[in-house]
């Protein structure tokens, strides 16, 4: 018995913002799993803005993506055949196997999945890397007092909208910035002390005296996810020992051609900022004190949580894409099944 | 009696890079000290880059120069007259009135200098706020590794000359840049392991080129005295986990116009580095330590300091544009008398 899986693969490498053309939907024969091994079923995938950096041919912290290779990326999916003790059909499980429909493993690089109650597609937003990231990036790198304002730019997205919670629940004054008024809306709703919808503020001038005025009494942790203009804006409204936590700057992912950096960097010597830049994988060995704090703000309802969902694995690179357009409202996730 | 102090005045604030007409010579009656208080006579006065920061009217870590007002700065000076107990006649004493050659205190802002044979100067200079720029900011910020490339730039100035030798006494692999050749070659007079003179590197490219050269395993500490393109070329040669201790930015301090920052700040993120400035006030209650360390060092000969010396306060302002175009090797002072 062999299966048909359906992937998704790089056909060229984008040139600034991608585009469909630069995805491919594939089918490959699966073979029936032999010893040992185990015949996945994904029924979840991730998309994610870090994707954007391997499909560029470089060196960096996670190998680039392949040219007529499939992509890979979180995913949950199911065990439908098992050839290995350690897994059960019916099984749950975590693998870096997405942008596919189904795969052969031997178990290494899978994670059995303990719902503990939560939807499973939970595990690729709040209770995964992107909720990992949230709570390592602010509570270790930013370091919030009771009583400081923290400033999260992109503050609807996956990460974005979990680094707000968390410095609600840790006593902050609460400032996000997102990209329409209906993102606005939800994170007020969810206790976000102030909200600047950036696409009022055209300028840069305009920007920064949104952010001053968001934030009267200055940021002390600014929390980036999307760089450009915004960080300058911050830039002029950090308090003295200010921290600026660089999770992401997708707003110049897709740029072609270097951008000119933030004209106001001086600040760090006068105002004694630190900026600090990290990837997920440095709170890794941090999991089992993440999932304490967050199984205990769920208990205590006072974490809320958004999915954007598509529909398919044909539509993943669309979900993709929509990223870099704000069409998402918190955690975007593809379906499959 | 009265006695005729010299000092010098900001007659206007610069605009870009400084000129003589920004100052002017002045001279002021000094009246008999009066109950309580001392007449200092100075001897050395210290002329620094941070004062260039000073003349721009804005809110800062330090109040602006006003404009008719003397300029001031840390001095040495010798103690003529004195109505107070705690001083006497003779009395060295370093203060932060510099810029003119006597004035009367009631003794606040007077500390006594006890110099343990070292030259009275060196208090502005090694063993003064340089010296503990360099000490504070290499190890409490930087906090270099043995084995680890530590590249400083501005690397033959006061605080510059310091942390490289101080990053030897701690085994690090140590990289400088400098403006001359003359620099270059003492630099590596005093153990310095590799020196680029960043002027035989016009462009970016060359200047990032002969940073990866100079460092051939990467930056792990990057001491930060220029801005600029140096900061670009750090950028990239830098490790992932890297520090980037932001202690000046000289080549920035007279645009008249913001300047672009660097392009490729993005490197914070995948490499994993903090970028942190500080103003050598964070250091202050470190100072036993530092003078325990740096007496060590003196004492082992593991220190070699360099003293560029204008003489007479209305050569002062001269000495302080020097500054600007490399004239100094290593620190600059102003000997009055």
């Amino acid at each position: 018995m062999t299966i048909t899986s359906k992937e998704i693969r790089l056909a060229s490498r984008p040139g600034g913002m991608p585009t469909a053309s630069n995805f491919e939907l594939a089918e490959v024969e699966v073979p029936a799993p032999g010893d040992g091994e185990v015949l996945i079923k994904n029924t979840w995938m991730s998309v994610d803005p870090y994707m954007r950096g391997r499909m560029m041919d470089r060196k960096s912290y996670i190998p680039p993506f392949q040219v007529g290779q499939p992509l890979d990326g979180h995913a949950v999916g199911k065990v439908v055949a098992s050839n290995n003790k350690d897994f059960a059909e019916g099984d749950l499980v975590l693998s870096m196997l997405g942008w596919r429909t189904h795969f052969i493993s031997d178990g290494a690089g899978l994670q059995k999945l303990d719902t503990f109650g939560l939807p499973e597609q939970a595990f690729l937003g709040v209770a995964g890397m992107p909720g990992l990231t949230a709570w390592g990036g602010l509570l270790h790198i930013g370091q919030p007092k009771e009583g400081e304002t923290v400033f999260v730019s992109g503050a609807a997205g996956a990460v974005g909208s979990l680094v707000c919670q968390i410095a609600k629940i840790k006593g902050c004054r609460v400032v996000g910035s997102a990209g329409s008024q209906e993102k606005c809306d939800w994170l007020k709703s969810v206790g976000v002390d102030e909200v600047i919808n950036y696409k009022d503020h055209k300028d840069q001038a305009a920007l920064i005296n949104a952010f001053k005025a968001a934030a009267p009494e200055g940021i002390d942790v600014y929390f980036e996810n999307v760089g450009g203009d915004h960080l300058v804006a911050a830039l002029e409204a950090m308090n003295t020992n200010g921290r600026i936590v660089v999770c992401g700057m997708i707003s110049v992912y897709n740029d072609t051609a270097p951008k000119p950096g933030p004209w106001n960097l001086f600040h760090v010597i006068a105002k004694s900022l630190r900026i600090e830049g990290f990837v997920v994988t440095a709170f890794m060995d941090r999991t089992p004190e993440f999932v304490k704090d967050l199984g205990e703000w769920f208990a205590a309802g006072k974490i809320q949580t958004q999915e954007t969902v598509e529909n398919g694995i044909e539509n993943a690179p669309d979900a993709f894409l929509k990223l870099f357009s704000g069409g998402n409202k918190g955690k975007m996730l593809v379906k499959l099944d």
